[in-house]
């Protein structure tokens, strides 16, 4: 199968980019003298784990519960789920536990490190916290010099039934940054804020073996982590159009794209839809404030390069995408049934949309015949 | 099993609103003395076909050949395929038409016209289909006074494999409405540009039974639809915050809402999260441009009422939801692990992230227990 047999619209993985992408990353992470603990909320995918996972320690990051028992299901055995537990959720996470894995869950709570201590008592079960910093971005997280942070050490920690696996701080706000002055100056505040609270706790004498940062900016371009022992960056693999826009990669670099047809004409109104709109690209706007705005995605021919001069989707419907024609592109280079490939603003969304990947390989392959099909675990 | 039992974020359906949505279109349809053939890409469910359809003459509109297939599975018999055909698909078309259904395509080019009645010789397989008109909005469409109209009508007439249905038209700018009399102006243009191309069809003595209109606001507004044989309105079932602010519905109507839970609180920062992110939610930001703006969501209790003064998603993450409290809402009355229900912007969008429904039912129950899973069918 190639991808012209492709159903529209589908999503593409070019292989060759994709390990690219990971080796970039894993240098990052052996520079800086630190572990690398893939973050696969973006791929949801054990086949892309597994090439993340290589020359590495194998522990992962994942957002929701569901990845946790699909890569537990497939052989993984240390899975940091990286947003705040609740307690009605402990019972899920013990499930996935007696499995033989270990899933390390987050607090920046005082009441919820108590839940967790009582929880574990009552079903007799370990449960393995990170306390998780703010380190700026003002999301999730207690201040690294708060009473609170300390408070919620010294329970876990004389918890018989709960145990301090360390801190751990995430720098989204590297988003908002439109310089590698900037991302290294909030790289350094994520680093700072973890190192703090680690050596708050330790003062405590109290062990603290992790300390986590991550966000793929951050992890790229950080000039020092020292203190730190593990970023856990997600997006690098793929790559996206924003990450494109804030230095983190080369729009060359991005390995996923979605694969439409061109479904009908407006010659005279200067442009044309696509069979990719909201539901195939989704709502995201991440490259509207930054200064190059792709709208919903960048246009590019089905061998991967870009249309000239930035053909772009300026408009989704439910199932349309619509894109507006210039004198570089004219209608009918673009007939109906035309095959195209876009890159989204932010590929975490957009590839929730879609049950699998279909694998292409432009290194070892054309980048157009299908060489593997592999499935992602959505939802919750 | 109860809702406060299901996992977080959970998708909830409240049967008692459906039927009530879904009896007011009817009455809709009734008045305008048209068939209400209902759109099914917002609900995806043959359940939530079933109720739409009890009174009607059993035919649907769907958005994706993927909702085609699994309808007709179920033993639907006449859809409307409501996308640009593109000839590729036709192949796909042909092989639901051989499972008994009638799978009616629309198309806006002469081109296209063309391949169907080519493809139809090769395969030997009779397609049904539809022209569909331009009635203001500017997405897809010829005008109904365009030359193009009447050739695409002409060569479907003359085609020994291609029968022409009718017309239709989709008046989407009616979202762009701020007012019921803006809502009636569309409405009439929907229905003016589709009888029109009718009217100019038949002219030259070939017979257009169909002539097909719809959007939930036009078809509640439409002051008339003389002329008119169907509407194929589609969000009117759930409803949703944007359908609230532009007067297809109350926010008392909205059927479908997420279950979500809070996860951390920022009680210094006077904001707490939520486990519905841009994930569980969508990225939908349409009420931005309305008069009463609620985020990426409105907050309401497990009740379903609104928590005053309208507490409302503000930002979201991939798997955190972000509200700003407010004096009326104080940190303590929410604490981590309290269950909300949250009103999404577009329900369309929200819907596609979840498998299924849970349904419960404010009339014939007390509104939190669960009565029924209903699946969804998402995806291309």
């Amino acid at each position: 199968m190639r991808i012209t047999d492709l159903p529209t619209p589908s999503l593409v993985l070019d292989r060759a980019k994709l390990v690219r992408n990971i080796q970039r990353m894993a240098e990052a992470a052996r520079r800086h003298g630190v572990a690398l603990r893939p973050h696969l909320k973006t791929s949801k995918s054990i086949d892309v784990a597994r090439l993340a996972l290589e020359g590495q320690a194998g522990g992962i990051a994942v957002s929701t519960l569901k990845e946790a028992e699909y890569f537990v299901r497939h052989g993984i055995a240390d899975v940091h789920y990286a947003v705040s537990i609740v307690p009605d959720k402990l019972e899920r996470v013990a499930a996935i536990q007696n499995r033989g894995a270990r899933v390390t869950v987050i607090t920046d709570s005082v009441e919820v490190a108590r839940a967790i201590d009582a929880k574990g008592q009552e079903l007799d079960h370990t449960f393995h916290v990170l306390i998780e910093i703010d380190c700026g971005e003002g999301r999730s997280g207690v201040y690294a010099d708060s009473p609170e942070m300390l408070k919620i050490a010294e329970l876990i920690d004389r918890s018989p039934k709960a145990a301090l696996a360390g801190v751990m701080s995430h720098a989204g706000h590297s988003y908002g940054c439109r310089s590698l002055a900037e991302i290294e100056e909030v790289a350094e505040a994520e680093r700072a804020a973890a190192v703090t609270a680690a050596e708050r706790i330790r003062m405590l004498e109290i062990a603290c073996p992790t300390v986590s940062v991550g966000s793929t900016p951050t992890a790229l371009h950080a000039r020092g982590l020292e203190g730190v022992t593990e970023m856990r960056p997600g997006v690098y693999m793929f790559g996206d159009m924003f990450q494109a826009q804030i230095g983190s990669c080369a729009v060359s670099d991005l390995a996923v794209s979605v694969i439409t047809e061109v479904i009908s004409h407006r010659a005279p109104l200067g442009r044309l839809l696509i069979d990719a709109g909201a539901l195939a690209l989704s709502k995201d706007r991440s490259t509207q404030d930054t200064p190059n705005d792709i709208g919903f995605g960048l246009v590019a021919g089905l061998d991967g390069r870009p249309l000239a001069p930035q053909l772009h989707v300026g408009k989704v419907y439910q199932e349309h995408g619509q894109i507006v024609l210039t004198e570089d592109t004219p209608a009918d280079s673009l007939p109906v049934g035309a095959r195209l490939r876009v890159y989204p603003n932010h590929i975490c969304m957009t590839g929730a949309m879609y049950g699998e990947y279909y694998v292409v390989d432009s290194e070892h392959g054309d980048g157009e015949e299908i060489v593997a099909v592999w499935p992602r675990t959505n939802g919750w």
